[in-house]
This record gives C-alpha cells, structure tokens and sequence, in this order.
C-alpha cells in the first residue's frame, strides 16, 4: 500500500455539504484507521486532469501510489481488500458483503436517486411520472425492510456494505421518506453513531467551510 | 468451483426479452467457457424461496454449491475471479476493469435507467421533468463518449466491465439514443458481436419462447 489520497471537490453549494459521496471513502477509511490526506479539485472549473481521473468530472477518487480508482463502490470495495474491518474474510460472509454492496447502489440507488432528483427540484407530486418512481422507491424500501428487521449489519459484521446502504438511506431519511420504514430508519440511526461516520462527517463540512472562508477573504 | 446455476423467471412478456438481467450473466459464462445450468422461477408468483435467495425479488441470481450471489454486478465480479477471460490479472488493468464495471452500473445505468422508464412508459417528452432526465443521460454519454473513442475495451482487454457497460448501452441503443454518440455504438457493435453474446442472446430468447410453448399445450 502506498499514501492514500482522497480527492474531491474545493467547494459545493450548502445543499448537498454533508451527503458528498467521498464521506463514502472518508467514513471507509475512518473505519479501518488508514492514513489519508485529502486532495481539492474546482467544482466550478473541471480540469481535463480531473477527467483523466473520473471520467464524468465527478468526485470523489482515490490514488494508492500509483492507482487511481473512480466510483465510490470500486474504492470501497479496494479499501475493504486493505482491512479486514471493512470486509469480512470467511468466504460466505465477504460474498454477502460484496452482494449487498452492489445492491445498495443498483438496486436501492437506482430508485433513490431518481426520487431524489424529483424532490430537491421540487416537481409536482400531482403527476404519473412522480406516482411511477415514488413507487419504484417504496416497492425497495418494503423488500428491504425485513431484510433489516432481520439483522443488525447486511453482511453479519458491520462492512463497506453497510456504508454505502447506509448512505444511500440517509438521503432518503432526510425527506422523511424513511417514516414508513422503522427497520430501514433504525438501520441508519445505528451506522450513522457510528464514530466513524461522526468524523467523516465533521471532516467533510469542516473542508467545505474552509472553502467559504478563503473565499471569503 | 462447484456447479454453476444461474436462476431466472420462467416466463417474462416479449418486450424485455433479450433484455433480461440474466443475459449479462450468460454472457459471462458464456466468454469464460464455464459450464452451468439454468433453472427457472415463477414470473408471475414469487415465493419467499425466490426472496430468500434474491431480496428484492428480481434476476439473476447465481449458486456456486453453497454461495448464493445476487445483483449481477456482484455475480460477474464474482465469475471474474473464478477466469481471467473476465478479468485482467495485471493489477492496475484489473482496478480499472472493477472501476468501470462500478460506472457501468452507478454512472451510466444511474442515468439510462430512469431515462428508459420515462420511454417504456410513453410519458410525454413535453414536461421539465422529462426534459431533466433526458439531459442527464445525455451528459453520462457525452462524457463516455471520448472514452470509448480512444480504445477498444474498457480495461485494455475485454472483460466484465464491458459485459455490463455494453449491456447497458445496448438497451439506450435501442431506442435510437445512440445515434449522437457514435463511438457508443461502435462499442456496442463490437461487444454483441462476439459469439458469447449472441449465445447468450440466443439462449434467453429460447428459454422464454419455450415458457410460452409449455403454457399453449
């Protein structure tokens, strides 16, 4: 393993300060204790070396010496092959991780996302097209409900798994979308205590807001 | 190894065949030469055997003996490891192969999914919120584009990121949306011209067209 690097944006607008994806990485590796240093990137002018890095001018992504890896759930899934706090090492268990892993972001994402783009650009709930995906995210949140009445963590033991659904569900928590979900709510009270999820939280308003104040100056 | 089993419906109606999650895991089956079985569950009734198995009550799902995989990110990244007809073994090609493979499904999917929704659905192309989703799909592709322009697989050598990146883009090729992105299409072109896909592609027709035999006895 090299120096791990962190990069996201120098700035986001106030709105999305706490739920940028690269609290994925910075609450992964708070997790498995790994060293990092966190890099800064324009948001409002993207570079063609941030291109070269994360083809759709994106954040976050993470270089490992000589590595550089794009998309939150292929870093997480590297930084879970670095500590054994991220990914369980039985085979079934790890196969469970993995599974969930993806399942957070194409199975529970994918309806989260779009129902969020519908919200934050406050478009009428009096549409077929608000009925449509409104339900594609409840027809997710019921499947996954007693999944997580079930057990405490996806994978047994708390894993990456865990930080992307988490994270996934937060946002959906925020709109109070989770009201109807008390297992999928409980969930996401449980991992966001986590001291882990604390720091990576702290630490990511803490570098917007430092932005503000060079700004500022 | 043990013996390989991919689960899926045993009926689905003729506009998503060909379609079917399942094909991405035949594909991949199919390119690495591994032998497997393929058993059938209830379109129409799902079982809690087929929730137990696949929580969301989708296809794919895989067994390998004891493991069961769903999500067919988790189920390809998982063949991956078992032939390196899927998956680089020099480390740097395979972080990318993983990386794409993530953006295949939480860049781009992200995008074409909704978008298909909107088409399958016959929603007017005359609303704000059309017109939001359109344009992200479009940015996905614009940025895709130059990439694909400059090689001829994703990680160097043809692998599971292109199983899913061309299966998802296959699906927006469909409806036409490719036609300002040439260097998607050739992509695609060249993807689902290997014989392993056109197995695959045959082999899920088949397999439901014998469902509609059974069902007209």
């Amino acid at each position: 393993m090299g120096e791990l690097t962190l990069f996201t944006y120098d700035w986001v607008p106030e709105a999305p300060r706490g739920y940028v994806r690269d609290i994925r990485v910075r609450w992964a590796l708070e997790e498995a204790g790994l060293p990092y240093r966190v890099k800064a990137v324009p948001f409002r002018d993207r570079k063609a070396e941030h291109f070269a890095h994360q083809p759709f001018g994106q954040v976050p992504w993470l270089t490992d010496g000589d590595i550089s890896i794009f998309e939150s759930g292929a870093i997480l899934l590297y930084l879970g092959h670095l500590s054994n706090a991220l990914l369980p090492i039985e085979t079934r268990a790890r196969s469970e991780a993995v599974e969930w892993l993806f399942a957070a972001l194409n199975s529970v994402e994918m309806a989260s996302l779009p129902w969020s783009l519908f919200v934050f650009s406050g478009y009428s709930r009096d549409t077929q097209e608000w009925k449509r995906f409104n339900e594609f995210l409840e027809a997710r949140l019921d499947h996954l409900e007693p999944v997580l009445a079930r057990r405490e963590w996806l994978a047994g033991t708390f894993s990456i798994a865990d930080i992307l659904m988490a994270d996934v569900l937060r946002l959906v928590d925020r709109f109070e979308k989770l009201s109807a979900h008390p297992a999928c709510r409980g969930y996401v009270a449980r991992a966001t205590e986590r001291p882990s999820f604390l720091q990576a939280h702290v630490d990511q308003i803490a570098h917007f807001a430092l932005a503000d104040s060079a700004e500022s100056r």
